[in-house]
């Protein structure tokens, strides 16, 4: 018997859904991308929500209504076994250090303005204030992680696990947040250095066998 | 030769810190705690900032100038080879997609809005603009745990895991920041059943033996 086909729930901008296609893609796991369109609200209609309850992508489906969510619990998940993920338990728990502070002290902060900005938001009064908080939290994530990369090459051990995954992400698309990296010279090499690795593919590239998402859903019940 | 004592660097009115205390103290393991006023930004000092350059508590200091922030991330070094990390591939990311979940969409929501009112920040404009998102996505996060819990004990498998604890410290004081749980009976029954397990300690307590931070911090160095 074989396992059935990982099936993504994903959306092309999402730096999260990217994670997921990133590394699926580079320890050659099959699987099928259904896009969702997330400024349609397709993520959150009653049959999506069966789907995922908090109405977010990305989501992998691992078989028949088993579904995973949560981008950097999805990251865990396809490292099993890889070397992406370390194999020591103080290396493990420095990953999973950097995989909650890049959803607590990252990603709202330099993902948000990127989504404001590249979705066209509304930017109503309240929207241009939180965004100055954004501003100065998201440099001060940058900072940490310029600090901690100028002496190294990766941020965890000697080898590219899924904390760089995770941070890669939005940091590689900071600057269509307003963001620039110009004053993050060992990020900057960082980021180089990620998007090096042989197998390599882009936020915008599609990889997978596209799935029509009400096709995808229509399964699902 | 023994490993050195566990310190925690905590706030007593932090649930994230509370995570730790409760998981050290049902684990049985003897840990140094050091208070750390938040309200002072003692957090902030550059001393503390060598703890964590993230600066926020909790920190658990595994041994010297070997520290590790993010309260999640501790739980699950304090709850490997013991029960409330499960044995099971499946149900162990279930448990991370829940403490993913809580860091993103329900801690910022419900802590924040417990934080704002017991800490008595000044309600701005823009602070409260933004409690009322909080308040509806608070909502929406309890709701999904309401669904969840009314068919099951615990969040994830047949007994407490480290999932209950992070979303049990700030869930049961979800009504300092004005969230009404009468709504929620399923989620009241869970809060329940977490609080009567043997060996069971309040947010309020002060387990562990208490270093002044002055002192721990002299230590660090």
């Amino acid at each position: 018997m074989t396992a059935p086909m990982l099936r993504l729930y994903d959306n092309l901008s999402s730096g999260n859904g990217y994670k997921c296609r990133w590394l699926l893609t580079q320890v050659g796991l099959p699987f099928e991308r259904v896009e969702v369109d997330i400024d349609k609200a397709e993520s959150r209609t009653p049959e999506f929500l069966a789907v995922n309850p908090n109405g977010r992508i990305p989501v992998l489906r691992l078989g028949p209504h088993d579904f995973l969510a949560e981008s950097n619990a999805i990251l865990r998940w396809i490292a099993e076994g890889t070397g992406f993920w370390p194999d020591n338990r103080r290396d493990k728990a420095a990953v999973l250090q950097w995989l909650f502070w890049e959803q607590y002290s990252h990603e709202p902060n330099i993902a948000t303005a990127r989504f404001w900005k590249t979705h066209r938001f509304e930017m109503t009064p309240e929207r241009v204030h939180a965004l100055v908080l954004k501003r100065e939290q998201g440099h001060f994530a940058l900072a940490q992680m310029e600090t901690h990369l100028a002496l190294r090459d990766w941020l965890v051990g000697e080898r590219c696990t899924i904390a760089d995954i995770a941070l890669y992400a939005y940091t590689h698309v900071a600057e269509e947040g307003g963001f620039d990296l110009d004053r993050y010279p060992a990020v900057r090499r960082w980021l180089d250095r990620f998007a090096a690795q042989p197998g390599h593919i882009a936020i915008t590239d599609r990889p997978g066998t596209e799935v029509p998402l009400a096709e995808a859903l229509a399964t699902e019940g």
